[in-house]
């Protein structure tokens, strides 16, 4: 038996009874076998108060010192959950994201991991410890300061420390059964998806899949560490993600599923530049002002100019958050680019439609677009990848867009049950 | 000017205008032209919310990983004080005690620091920061486990600090204007302590006066810092405790008051040991067995021995909360030491006179005690030591004895409202 690293969220661990339950689930993989590493989130809403305080005392808390302090929420949850371990009678010790060997660079409230160096993790688990570790933080290597890791941490703490202690596998606990062909939420018949490849999670999880972050996908892909997302409530199997399929049959090949899912977003909006000339640079331009304000741009698309005016418009999308900056950035810089104006609509929607097996699969852009036109949704933009397909509609629109697209391909289950039962194929 | 070490108490940060407050008056010190740390508590009742968690979670938490939890609350207060001082335009950096090189033992709750190692500090000041110091923790120096001082550790952590900082005085922010001449809300006349000895506040600490431990006042005389004890509220000057009075006339000598003050404590409970065998070893037997349970006691007496039985009781003092153990102690070397009972008493008080003075006051003692009889307070027990007279009584006579003692010897304030007011001079 090898060793296995696991996660649990803030929701699995909100309140004294919730610690308890994990640290029993916690204790039944020891008792399996396991060496056990164990990544926790701050308690329930504990980070949100943080914040709160932290507003109440400051306009614009400082990087350095917001650190500090949400770093506390983990410090709560993983000592309260060593001891409750320890009170089933097995050994836990508990490590902030510094002891762990957690090592970052100095970007605070969003650090990226530069390194794990988990010597005293190792030390632990060799005296027969179960090892808690405070998720979403690290510390600087060049200023020994503490650092978090911003959204999604804690999922990339797992991965990271899996990666660096050559886990078996990296089960991420949360309060859903895994992996959905869309979000159960929308669409009654989602089925779980037993196993996803790597570059469709990634696809997904950039496309609106709130369940594992891209960042913490793209982690595991690099040093191939398995991905188990399973629910902390029901203690069902979830949706594995790696390279190879593990319920391929021995000697032969699975039939490839098409796609994997259907994603959905509506946290973004649409910014559109009106009446740019149509000349060499001008684009360059609108998108270095962008990247100046440090905004991060989704999807892009420059209309055919009409050859009547030399004139063009482009439409990008970017977070509804950073639309006010987007705009005051590219204020700033009409006079230079001479565009005629700027239009901003955050009423939209964009639907995702991923599958690597749409390489080999022409036909799979024509279902999709047939699908939202039959059932009435007008399309705004397009935008492809290799295995996926974007469009931007109206918000409005999203839910029924993604149900229709969800049935074109067959994705549907037998039941209405998906959060409960999860699926059983693909 | 030099170095200052601030410390403010949980009640003077309970929330956000307390922390708003506090990082004025630090600002203030900044302002003056000092280099300032500032040594900081949990916020509130943090504490107490922190160990009813782990009481929820464990019923008997580890003493590794309950220390772990508690110092999440120091990180939150320090942080949010940080924040708040760099809101007010000034630089700012928040330690851990581990940062601050706080170096412990490895004894978890009531970790003894051994040695104090403020690089990061210096370094932060030298920068021109303002440094904030979590209180009331450090680093095992064995281990690298994070270890808590125990109650009034944050008292200590500060004097400590400006030890190594070698800081021109340590001030301890808290919710009463200073040391007084007796505990102000039993003596409408106590009267605020301007200056008092080292040794005059080691004893009245330890008789149970509470605005400082004998812990940190030690610590403070060994390493000659002086300890402005004041309140945070009213910006008043409060008691200085050093080894010189600052207020002596130049080239003069002060008059030396006789008693600086007079504590009570209401926390002991009395043991007799009864019909004890009078012969060499009884005691040494009696008080091995106290100690093997690991249980502090206070005062001892043992009764002159009747001679017709060769029979003497032994009694002693101890905090109310070790009784039981005691006791229990007691009971199982009962058949050795062949004692014929136990008596167990909760329902007493302790009151001392401290005062270097009475070493050349011979009368002390006999007004003390001429006090107390016409009080009507009847003398239990009787301990003594150089600078100290401590007697034990019924606890519902402590009240009216206090106020007796305190008249007996001039202590009393020409007004009414000490806690206001403080005292002029003495």
């Amino acid at each position: 038996m090898g060793l296995v690293v696991q996660k649990y969220g803030g929701s699995s661990v909100a309140d004294a009874e919730g610690i308890k339950r994990v640290a029993r689930r916690i204790v039944d993989a020891k008792k399996a076998g396991h060496e056990v590493v164990v990544v926790v989130s701050a308690m329930g809403d504990t980070t949100d108060e943080l914040i709160e305080l932290a507003e109440q005392v400051s306009p614009l808390p400082a990087g350095r010192e917001f650190d500090m302090l949400l770093t506390a929420g983990e410090r709560i949850s993983m000592a309260l959950l060593a001891m409750a371990i320890k009170s089933l009678g097995h050994e836990a010790q508990s490590f902030t994201g510094s002891q762990a060997g957690v090592i970052t660079d100095s970007v605070h409230n969003k650090a990226r991991i530069i390194d794990v160096t988990p010597g005293r993790i190792r030390t632990a688990l060799d005296e027969g410890n179960i090892a808690i570790v405070a998720g979403f933080q690290g510390v600087s290597q060049s200023s020994k300061d503490i650092t978090t890791l911003g959204r999604g941490g804690s999922d990339t703490t797992a991965v990271a420390l899996a990666a660096a202690l050559r886990a078996e596998v990296c089960e991420i606990y949360t309060d859903v059964d895994g992996v959905f062909t869309a979000d159960p939420r929308v669409v009654k018949k989602a089925r779980k998806i037993d196993w996803i490849a790597y570059e469709d999670m990634l696809e997904l999880a950039s496309s609106g899949s709130k369940v594992l972050l891209d960042r913490c996908v793209e982690y595991a892909r690099r040093y191939n560490i398995p991905i188990h997302v399973r629910s902390s409530f029901s203690g069902l199997p979830g949706t594995i993600v790696s390279n190879d399929n593990p319920h391929k049959p021995e000697g032969g090949e699975m039939e490839q599923a098409i796609i994997s899912g259907v994603a959905h977003d509506t946290s973004e909006a649409k910014v559109t530049v009106v009446g740019v000339p149509d000349k060499p640079g001008e684009a360059a331009r609108i998108f270095r002002a962008i990247a100046d304000a440090e905004i991060n741009i989704d999807m892009v698309v420059q209309n055919v100019s009409a050859a009547s005016t030399g004139l063009t418009d482009i439409s990008f999308t970017l977070p509804k958050t950073e639309g006010q900056r987007a705009i005051d950035a590219l204020s700033r810089v009409r006079e230079g680019i001479g565009y005629e104006s700027l239009r901003y609509d955050d009423a939209i929607g964009k639907i995702s439609l991923v599958g690597a097996g749409m390489r080999s699969n022409p036909g799979v852009t024509a279902t999709f677009f047939e699908a939202l036109s039959a059932a009435g949704v007008n399309i705004e933009l397009i935008s492809t990848s290799e295995i996926r397909i974007s469009v931007v509609t109206r918000a409005e629109d999203v839910n029924a867009a993604v149900q229709a697209v969800h049935s074109a391909f067959g994705l549907d289950s037998e039941t209405d049950e998906a959060v409960v039962y999860g699926g059983t194929g693909r």
